[in-house]
């Protein structure tokens, strides 16, 4: 029989991923450029035969490539099959039953599937307007167990300093913060130092964006060792495969790659924003590859939504109420852009 | 802070994967022999470009493809990252809050780590002598919510009958009974008519024993379209990644290659079993690629897993008792297993 609140689950709905014939796909905030060349070297040189034995079940050279890179232990560093993995053990290990969870609106939509999934309800507060507010917010009593901060935050794409930060970690204490760093590479900061400086902050990191490897399912959580420890607890045996353990060190040997394909995607995303904003749009400061854009007049997000689908071009739509005026769109090339920007006339 | 149930779980022991000079792995069960060299053509052939795109969330070309191959529909078809993954969440969508899980015992140990993280009591009942006893088998008051069948079992490679298992799946029905059919292309026959027959029946298979893809990590879970559905809902966003779909398909397109490895895996085992036997060991008849072994005199387990430790061969030793007494050998090439004898002596 199957639970009944399991039955009850609303799933995730990832960003859809239609047949069409010419398909401009801006609505997942995948990269508009592929990875390392160096990927590809790794993956004609990975030896078929090899695929017979089990991965190392604790993506040791991974882990410890990833720790050099984070001036932290290996012990520190969890890898997970995608960050989803990550994120969801976090919500299993750190949520008491019946304990709730925390975060700001609006905000990554797996969460709420997260908290459904481990029972426990979902507290949401309006996303503090800087950082300012942040470091003033106070949870009421009771507090939730874990409190999931996205940051830059999607889909917003703004971007809290990391003082501020700092301080929420501290007034939340002992409520785990869990700060999602999907889009840190794009923001060119980061909150990475308090998951090794405070006991209650666990960081999670992603290879599907910055690094071009969305398809390989490789994500990172970065804590103290007994918060990780945990974590290694409740995961599945073998959760990352030998092949993804070897592409993400090839992509990590070329960090230039990545840095460079973060450079153009900025540039192209700053001259898109301007472009909109000369039309009347309304378009949020963005510290990641996706803008938060409000059409202005005569456009309305619909029209523009289905305008740009009647050519292949996806971004995405939020039905909900308060997010459905609004169009998230990943930045992609300049050509993309520019076409989008041509369809929208002056 | 990190829930008291998560702080004290003892997680799965993986065999272990010792850095040695020269290595024979019969510790895992894993294949003897490479995957199709159809396995390495798609690998080669793979853009690696493609990987900035997120997967096929559903895995929607595998899972057509297994369904033709199973006779069933797609809907009946769930791929996880591992059938790790899809045995998790089978507990997780079976087994209510408090609920218990049943299984017989020996078996598997991954089943009490996911029933420990569940926060699940498991009901262990001594594993039945044959197919007239599983047939006979009842359940106490209160069922289980879910109960494990490890079907060729782990770690004494004995099999049931479908007869027997649907008697048995019938009589603990609404009790759901999952039959984790991992090894089950070394036996030759099934259960997975019973996963479409039986409402109350799950089936999981593994890509990573037969089809030599452990590396890999792909796993199914066939059953009733509701069943299926419920794990669907549960599942991480993208839990199957580009290449793992891709590399399963081509395996599955060439299963000629995954039969003539069984095959000589059979005839290797069965020379071997024979070997042992005439040395005074009692060896368990298998339906599987292992062997479940208990030296006769003068040797005893610890000794001989210590002298083939020594010469870098490792086999799996369970030190449970009742168990402790046995090994469990993976079958190899027949050079690895004329090695063992050799060190064993006439």
């Amino acid at each position: 029989m199957i639970r009944a609140s399991v039955q009850s689950l609303a799933p995730y709905v990832p960003g859809e991923q239609p047949k069409l014939k010419r398909l401009v796909k801006l609505n997942a905030n995948e990269n508009a450029y592929p990875p390392s060349p160096k990927v590809a070297e790794a993956l004609r040189a990975f030896d078929a035969d090899a695929l017979r034995r089990y991965p190392d079940s604790e993506s040791s050279k991974l882990r410890h490539h990833l720790a050099r890179r984070y001036g932290c232990k290996a012990e520190n560093v969890f890898v997970g099959n995608g960050s989803d993995e990550a994120l969801r053990l976090a919500v299993h290990a750190f949520v008491r039953n019946a304990a709730h969870v925390g975060v700001f609106k609006p905000t990554y939509s797996l969460y709420k599937v997260l908290a459904d999934i481990r029972e426990a309800p979902m507290d949401e507060f309006p996303l503090p307007d800087g950082d300012a507010a942040l470091s003033r917010f106070r949870l009421p009593d009771p507090a939730p167990d874990l409190f999931c901060l996205v940051n830059p935050n999607a889909p917003t794409g703004t971007v809290f300093g990391i003082d501020a930060v700092r301080a929420f970690a501290r007034a939340i204490a002992p409520t785990v913060l869990l700060i999602d760093e999907t889009y840190a590479l794009f923001a060119g900061r980061d909150c990475l130092a308090l998951a090794l400086e405070e006991p209650n902050v666990v960081v999670s990191r992603s290879f599907s964006k910055a690094w071009s490897l969305a398809g390989l399912r490789v994500g990172v959580l970065v804590g103290s060792a007994e918060n990780v420890g945990a974590i290694f607890k409740i995961k599945d045996s073998y959760n990352v495969d030998a092949l993804a353990q070897e592409l993400a060190l090839a992509a990590l040997s070329d960090p230039e790659w990545m840095q460079a394909n973060v450079r153009k995607i900025l540039a192209t995303r700053d001259r898109f924003a301007g472009e909109l904003r000369k039309r009347g749009w309304f378009v949020q400061e963005s510290a990641t590859n996706f803008l938060w854009t409000l059409p202005g007049p005569p456009h309305a997000a619909l029209e523009v939504l289905g305008r740009l689908r009647a050519r292949g071009i996806l971004v995405r739509h939020f039905a909900e109420p308060g997010l459905d005026k609004f169009l998230r769109i990943t930045v992609g090339t300049d050509e993309q852009m520019d076409e989008i920007l041509a369809l929208l006339g002056r």
